[in-house]
């Protein structure tokens, strides 16, 4: 018995621990509406602990993108997103900033335009807007970056190149670039699988970078470009044409290859290189 | 309608990848008997990859204590040990090896024996000894070590300091090596509290390196230690004294000061060292 | 003899491969005038390739210091500091700065002042303002850092205590805090080298801060601190009584503890962390 | 005066201090006869501290090579291999290891044979029989591991593939894997250049395991292969030709992009991670 109430005691002692401790970074889960998607959209807003208790300040912020078939929920618990996040901007190595993790997996899960489903257009004319006049945030290219992992990378340097006045970094964490045909457990021959991976297709960014006239390239080079990828990922040979094709174009990038596969565990880790990397331009 | 549908496509898909996918170490949960404890007791057991496909091979095994007020199933959720450790493994920087999680967290928590609790006695004479004839193990100081977090830290040392003929070595994260009166959250009038506290500090580390005699010190000698703590972590300064201590005997030690507090983030990312480092030992 | 031509075929390439590379910031040695110390003192001033290039920017400095018995072409020799800040400015981890590194190792090795030798009011009162007319520099606390090594990081840490209005950020390495007698190769008889270490002694940073008011803990806040020493070095312990005492004075610091001794290996590797941390500041 | 006599006496000091410092690893540099090339050719050989204390000790070795252009010192001096290997040896994260650097620089800097200078012809029928018969060596596959920069990470490809039964481990740096024609500052007209680019084209080792038949490929996969290179190198697109030839032949290894290029600061700091690799590899 008395064994029980130690427990219970020590539990408490946590509790009353955790209530006073001091304001910490953390994630909402909102929702927002659209009229270009024709519904309620989803997304999680990561507010560093200086938001509430600094009333005048503007921040920058951070579009970071889940993968394919993930959800807006994503950054926050499997990458554990604050985890990181707020020992880095306590000890200076991130600055304080906001997260956006916008919610691009339910229906048509795609970070591209096409007809039904105009994701892209959702993003740029809505996600953007409302982030930038309900938050305190400084709405200009140097304080703006996104990064993304899977999927969400490729939405990432595309979103980056269609838009380069608009951010300042970008980073791509696994970039699952164009259709990978030789995924043995995806079956192109449905027709809906078919759609959306026509959409990744069409969006190819290896392509989209060899093909850029003059004028693209020279935009591109206004943005900062990260690219990671591990050396067991099987979008790996993707990663290496895309960081080939931006060398030959002369456009300047980072690109790190480290040990790992497609999986939560390299991704959290390229939190710690991605946070500072975006930190860096939002402050230079 | 068709937009359910790939999404369903998707996830069957991504089963059946799984499925598909080669077979990787994982963690298991079961129970023992225990006389001393008068109790079934659980644990937690990682057997890697090769375990079930090599037959007539032996492990190293890892001891990897968990902390106040905690459980068997720490290190597996929390410390997202197979996200860990079976990379590490297959690019040769930690052993194949077997890393047992014990049950040290209900009734008295305590890693130290007390007449109503002999849970030292428990580990030395029932739960080692159930291991190396239930499993595939090495079973000499060579291939055996032991690590653990906050209490499981301060057990990690005791045990090693009470058997270094049983380990080669001993890596300690954050330990809470003895009763910390300033901790604000804990009622140290309540007479359970006060005597989990009285265990802790009759098992001060730092005091039993600066008493120990001649044999003692030459016998800590025999194990590797490392010791690592946050420099946020409230467990500091009784980190340093404890590593003063042993610079004063002469016994050899790692110590490495990283960034942080008293957090799973800190002890996840100590994987990345405490594994390589007891593997070094294993094969040394 | 075509082995030869072989040879001085490879050799030349190599020169005209030099020439016809990128313009690289690098390192130069100087001397300016001191009426305080009544002579010529030299420095090494480190200047990033933008500086010729881009004539209207100014530039954030670092004081980077030398250790007991150094001089100022440690950090740029021994140090290999080129190697270091070149890539780091390069992919945006460090900010594009200047570096001075003073000579304090000649005469009266010592970055405090006695009678005989002021060199603390020579540094400020004759290397800040003349580093600060002579180059095109952002003359202000944010941007100003200071940092050193062994007697250096010492005077790191004594330099922003007195002067915290002058400087954003300060990085001690392996710093030697106060006089330790135990160290068998110094002969603490000769009386010349008592009245060095007397001077330590006097500048004393552990008693610095145990003994500051309010007034002076204030101001020491509006640092940014961040002290880093080896596992293996001479100084830890006075490194880890600096640390306890900011910590019991409420200042907030970073404290890192990696593998090594009191080595320019240390000293070349901090350089990765100690460029980032007071970019971090610059730009903040 | 006092002054002067201060400066000498903490220079004497320093003196004694390393003195009596305790026996650390060290380079030693050699010459050995050389039937083959007609004359003595010079190495430099790294030997643990332990090597002259345990004199029944025997030992791995580790073949490390330089550059073109290069020569045996580079890997002492240049590399400051005394720097990283001491400490790690001493943290456990190394073996207890030999280090040989062949001279390969000389005459006709080559690793590969041509009738004029049978380089690889050497280094396996007298270099590595001569250090196994006048060095405490365990002379097997287990124990013997090849490493090297540049055109000597061209060398420890062909190498170690040539002869996969002799090494357990081959870690390429920046590895210049064939002839680049778009090196402006080589004259390719030039008939000795032409003649030494042959060779490296002949030796080209993407081709070598493109072409490799089922029994070449079988053994290579008794080889640990780690393959590093920055994304700012020239040799960086080779390096992934390399790594996706090895993939497409199912012939595992490890790849690491890290930040920079052609330079020493990155195959210094490579030797953080060559050396834990290679030792993981003698122990396993």
């Amino acid at each position: 018995m008395k064994k029980i109430i130690a427990s219970i005691l020590l539990i408490c002692s946590i509790c009353v621990a955790f209530a006073q401790m001091p304001p910490m970074g953390k994630v909402e889960y909102k929702t927002m509406p659209s009229k270009i998607l024709k519904q309620d959209r989803e997304y999680a807003i990561y507010l560093p602990k200086s938001y509430s208790t600094n009333p005048d300040k503007k921040y920058p912020v951070l579009y970071l993108l889940h993968g394919g078939g993930g959800t807006h929920t994503d950054w926050p618990e499997k990458g554990r997103l604050t985890d990181v996040i707020n020992p880095l901007i306590d000890s200076g190595e991130a600055a304080d900033m906001i997260v956006v993790c916008p919610e691009a997996g339910k229906n048509f899960m795609n970070y591209f335009n096409n007809p039904d489903w105009m994701y892209e257009d959702y993003f740029f004319q809505e996600l953007v807007p409302f982030i930038e006049s309900n938050y305190r945030v400084v709405a200009d290219k140097k304080h703006r970056a996104i990064a993304g992992l899977s999927m969400g990378g490729g939405g990432t340097v595309i979103y980056a190149a269609h838009h380069p006045e608009l951010f300042s970094a970008a980073y791509s964490m696994s970039g699952y670039f164009y259709r990978h045909d030789n995924l043995f457990w995806i079956n192109f021959n449905d027709p809906v699988v078919k759609k959306v991976h026509q959409l990744v297709e069409d969006n190819n960014c290896v392509k989209y970078v060899k093909n850029a006239d003059k004028t693209k390239i020279e935009a591109m080079k206004t943005v900062k470009w990260f690219v990671d990828c591990g050396d067991d990922d099987f979008t790996f040979k993707a990663n290496t044409e895309f960081v080939l094709a931006m060398s030959e174009a002369g456009i300047p990038y980072q690109f790190r290859v480290r040990d790992g596969g497609h999986t939560w565990e390299y991704w959290h880790t390229a939190l710690y290189i991605a946070l500072p990397f975006v930190s860096n331009n939002f402050r230079n």
